[in-house]
């Protein structure tokens, strides 16, 4: 097989890319090694940062999250019984976010690429990288029992944390960054409707929570527990009492429970690899960098890898230079940057960590009422949440 | 001896106080173990926040300060030989900070006290404050080789961190919240007009640096160093060679060198005590909290303590209402808090820790980028660093 770019992945990164390259006359091929039904459904993020939001809209993918996305234009933050909202489109000029999950993401672009895109193949695993130092590199793959070769010009690795392409960036070439954290997120669904209209991020002398929501019927909530935690040590109404406890509030808010649909843990991991790029391989997505679920931006840090990838080949086809294909990865790396400190950050300043000390504990609390008291602390932390410039 | 407000300690706050309480017509007596050349030339800060400057102003003490001290418009921020300008009036509306030493502070205040103010005792130690929980709380003191108790309705220990105020408040009532750090400042004085006409805070992969001044023919510099370093390893020429590399640019900035004729080594703590009020003790300064100095918070912070214990004290006569007074601690551990997470976030952002990873130090990267390229994170700095209200 030939084309000119391999994707690697199937997820939102690596079908927007295909997308995008679509739209701009350029050929790809998807590989993606679990079947269609694994990846409609596997549950992710939920939250569409503003310039996501415009991407998708731009990329004509996003007619039914126009239709069923819910905008947000704020979240809650909750800690010493108080609540304080941090007002997104007062803060930063009309931005916002809007929830819709990453499951309804994958099935519109799905949907699009089978309809009108090049090949996209399930259940085509991709073995390894090879030549990504050439002209000429490929991807070798398993494909209904047999192996094949796909010949690219470019190849772009949009396959996660475990993925293969990044293991043919050679050991030499690379530096890890990594943090990982001594808690992780229990997560429910529930067949309730959301307790709030908005986010709620809860600090709470017992540990993190948030109230989210997949749709006006489907609440999502977390819960923050040890690292190593089973989820079915948590019955539902453990669960709920533990959630009621640290959204608590002085005034009369009350949480709605539910019959929960899911449960699971999510580890907690900070990791950057550089560079994202070697010689013809390009890395988008979780197969370069994770961040903690906090701040919503796993999702939104993939998609801008494929804009930016998509930007590069479309300048190299209409000028000749590979100026911004050599740009790629400090491009990404500067907006990843920024998006590892806002998830890191918040991630400290709402979870009860093990080895905090007291003085600890009061800097996280200086740090929420700096948020709340400080107009320009809410605007810096309102930029944040509704994303880092594509650009 | 009877007095209204014992004041224990002739630093910022405790001369500051005396003199806002003379200025209301309310009597006090101050007790200083040191004698007074000694409190006129132990080097501290030297950086005065736009609050601390009107209020010397409104309380009659500015008179040298407006006429020798410099008025700083902003910082430089200085990584990867990049030089970033804070500009705080265009970021706070028009606020600023000056850069006049603590020795001078003090010199004027009480050249004052001596001339208009009531008593100040030099080399008055106090022994221990007695009766806190009554309404004749009273300061045992050694002076001119004989004890003596100083009756008050009110104690005002501003003593620092190693005085005997804090010790009258019972453990049992106590909490201590403290962070010590793995590095100190070497900090010379040195007689060369300053290199740059602004602050210059440095983040190096050698370590942090600062460069400030006295005056336009005094230069003060700094050094993180391992906290256990004798300042006597350091040569001057050494010193002058460190501070070169760390404040390297890529432009043809020149750092000058001259005499040092000082040096010495500052350990580096975050320290607060809560409470900071006990019956008719006040703790103000250094004696209830201790910041890095990276933030130059500890004198202005002092500063408004005794502000905010003057105000309270006059609340009290005007109305007969207890309500500030009662308030006295809260209301300073919010500023203290603030000033405690700027401190020491700018501490942690600056400085090499020996036990940082490589992605700790990235996120330091990523935090400087982020206030060089965004207004709002900016504005929260330069507001933090200007100085947070002193209501």
């Amino acid at each position: 097989m030939r084309t000119t770019v391999g994707i690697i992945g199937a997820g939102p990164a690596g079908l927007l890319l295909a997308r995008l390259l679509h739209n701009a006359g350029i050929d790809s091929v998807v590989l993606e090694s679990r079947d269609r039904a694994y990846v409609e459904q596997r549950q992710r993020a939920g939250v569409l940062e503003q310039g996501t939001v415009d991407v998708l809209r731009a990329a004509g993918a996003g007619e039914r999250m126009d239709r069923e996305g819910l905008r947000h234009d704020g979240i809650e933050l909750r800690f010493n019984r108080r609540r304080h909202h941090i007002d997104f489109p007062a803060l930063t000029g009309g931005r916002s976010v809007t929830v819709y999950a990453q499951t309804e993401v994958c099935k519109d672009l799905i949907a699009l690429q089978l309809k009108e895109g090049g090949p996209l193949l399930f259940e085509a695993e991709a073995l390894a990288v090879e030549g990504a130092g050439t002209d000429r590199p490929s991807v070798r793959f398993r494909h209904e029992g047999r192996e094949d070769v796909l010949v690219c010009d470019y190849v772009v690795g949009c396959d996660g944390f475990r993925g293969v392409s990044r293991k043919a960036i050679p050991a030499s070439l690379s530096r890890v960054f990594e943090r990982t954290y001594p808690f992780g997120w229990l997560g429910i669904l529930a067949d309730v409707p959301p307790s709030h209209h908005e986010l709620v991020y809860a600090r709470h002398d017992r540990g993190f929570a948030l109230l989210s929501m997949r749709s006006p019927s489907v609440s999502r909530l977390y819960l923050q527990v040890p690292a190593d935690t089973d989820a079915e040590e948590w019955s539902d109404e453990r669960i709920w009492d533990e959630l009621e406890r640290r959204l608590e509030t002085d005034d009369a808010w009350t949480l709605r429970r539910g019959p929960v649909t899911q449960k699971s843990v999510t580890p907690m991991r900070s990791y950057v690899h550089e560079p994202m790029r070697h010689g013809r391989l390009f890395l988008a997505g979780d197969a370069a960098h994770i961040v903690p679920p906090t701040g919503a931006k796993g999702l939104n840090l993939a998609i801008g890898d494929a804009v930016t990838f998509a930007r590069a080949l479309v300048h190299r086809r209409e000028t000749g230079s590979d100026a911004l294909l050599d740009a790629y990865s400090a491009t990404c790396l500067r907006r990843v940057w920024q998006a590892e400190r806002f998830s890191h950050d918040l991630t400290a300043m709402l979870h009860r960590d093990p080895g905090a000390t007291p003085f600890d504990r009061r800097l996280q609390l200086a740090r929420l009422d700096r948020i709340s008291s400080c107009r320009a602390a809410a605007a810096d932390f309102a930029e944040g949440y509704t994303g880092f410039p594509l650009d």
